[in-house]
């Protein structure tokens, strides 16, 4: 990287914020390494999107492609849910295990479950496993009210999950935002007035989401579902280096918005 | 590919069904190893799209990637239409043979042509070559009535087309589409009346339009003009590794919809 | 490439028209192999797009990659912007000089700055480097009446531009295009009035964009903000060797149309 810029100064790996959550839906070895070389500081774990995972032919070897660079590997909740639905949990966790994979992540975008239960698989998971655990319907036709979203998050970082991700799915056209993508204001400003998005990750995949939480929140918010191609795009919104963020964070300094009103929440 | 779970079962390859036609729109050879590496079981042709071919520096190594893993790759109908509008027909086919090409599209997406006079050159390519005949128009001001594509589908398979393409192009508005992407459905209701989707591959380069074709049709419906990135997420559709399939595939038995009046059409 | 067919014949590199201006976002040095190999020759520059240069951990070596196959490569215009209010003007001359690169592109896409400022630190440039100068705003809530566009392009050549880019930014939804991406047609008429298009680069990174400037122009336009991923599609539109423009580059002569009322304006 060059340095004769002053640009935002970003927390080192491993952090708690200004994480970046990736999607990969499929690349290939090689495309791996290109994207570790050029970028792999700015990857703090990756997610084989759904149940890509399952149907890689070459899963192993890639898999420890990204783990020999140190980043994280997890597969997508999609894929457990199948697991549970097919009473396969303890092969899923085997599987994991015999990956060296440290997170797992849960959710349930397509199984309706009791919000008990989903506490207990949880409990269970965190006891081997970082636990990323998901809200929101991949359900376009559900959109569940604000107070049951706060409600579950709590609950869920209670049951042991290290951050809750907040879904959008691929697209960016559910759960946190409208089928147009744009975000769905009030429901943020329910769930940041009651958690700290320190233990929040935004699924983000387009980049106007991105740059909307960036402004909103500052260079360090978590942010989530990046596809691949936008790691390098992605970091330079964060340090200001892209016409959208820099007069944000490199022309004045940067200051929370209006919808911020009570950040100091409990949990 | 990981097996702890049950899923959709493929037929294998070469078949008859299940089949995904890819679009390659100019792939280096180390993407197409990555792409073979990780999903090479799930892509059943490689089409060079359009002219893509023709201007492809290193054609020849890059073809002889593809076929080393037994993968048949074919340019595009509009090369073809082209060599043909220049009165280079016998130079086409030479330069087929010379790369051992197995597979030519035919289609007259720019060319208006006689009906007999595509039959005649399908009967000619198919001495030579496994044809795929494409119907419908790459223009967007042009939607040809159902029985018209019902008529010509079946003139294209008599005259010896292995199966037919249903056009849509690359990005998905045009053919089978609404300029807005969605899925003609009298069209379709109507070709399926008649002929059997065995005989088909529908062009669905959008996800939503192979959601659709998938719960219409089943895992195993003929795909067309599948993006490269695509293929995996499209085998995960078909296993039901993905929310928008998992609930039809995999948490019930699928059924065919209502669109389905009678399949036994005849060719 | 194959010969069986007459295609439009395209001035050989370094050429003044026909000029492709691609944009990398953040490809990694096998994604660069791949991209070289099978379609070096229609890269005319490559723009390593807004500060993404900047953050990239092997650049050396990547643009290493690009100039011993004879491609110029330039940053973004941001991070000259970025270093210019930073007050590091020469650190950025510096580092340019470093990395041998040829050229450079000036831009005000963020920061504001008087018409002589800009002409003086084009002067400054033009002594060392090629200096592609960029017209137009980033902000999609700026609309520049067109007669300032074309005083502000002749001020830029004369201050010792090689050429002038047209804003649309990698989205081409600003400058050149309405927020729906459509083409600002009264704009680009009165800029072609009165500036030969030879001293142009449009940006035009959708298809749709770059199909109406090669109808509009003929084969020879320049184009830029070529994504990478479209090289090899955006060569076969200017061969006529897509159904988008074979019917006017193959199947007939191609003339331009009536919006060039008079492309003999000085400048």
């Amino acid at each position: 990287m060059l340095d004769f810029l002053q640009v935002v100064k970003r927390e080192p790996k491993p952090r708690q914020t200004g994480y970046s959550h990736v999607l990969d839906k499929g690349l290939g070895i090689r495309q791996v390494q290109d994207l570790l070389e050029t970028a792999g500081e700015f990857i703090d774990i990756i997610k084989l999107g759904w149940g890509t995972g399952y149907v890689t032919n070459n899963l192993a070897d890639k898999v420890a492609v990204y783990q020999k660079a140190g980043i994280p590997v997890c597969f997508g909740g999609t894929l457990l849910e199948l697991a549970i639905a097919q009473g396969k949990f303890d092969d899923y966790r085997r599987t994991v295990k015999r990956l060296n994979l440290s997170h797992v992540e849960f959710s349930t975008g397509v199984l309706d479950m009791e919000i008990e239960k989903k506490a207990e698989f949880i409990r269970q998971l965190a006891e081997d496993f970082i636990v990323l655990a998901e809200v929101g319907s991949k359900d376009e036709n559900v959109a569940v009210e604000p107070f049951r979203w706060v409600e579950e998050i709590k609950i869920l970082l209670q049951a042991g999950a290290w951050k809750v991700i907040a879904e959008a799915r691929e697209s960016g056209t559910v759960g946190l935002y409208h089928q147009t993508g744009e975000v769905r204001l009030g429901l943020i400003e329910e769930i940041i007035s009651a958690i700290d998005p320190e233990y929040l990750i935004f699924e983000a995949p387009q980049k106007r989401q991105q740059v909307w939480f960036l402004k909103q929140f500052g260079p360090s918010v978590n942010l989530g579902n990046i596809a691949t191609d936008d790691v390098i795009p992605l970091e330079t919104l964060r340090l200001g280096l892209r016409g959208d963020t820099m007069p944000d964070f490199q022309l004045k300094v940067w200051k929370p918005r209006s919808i911020i009103k009570d950040m100091s929440g409990n949990r």
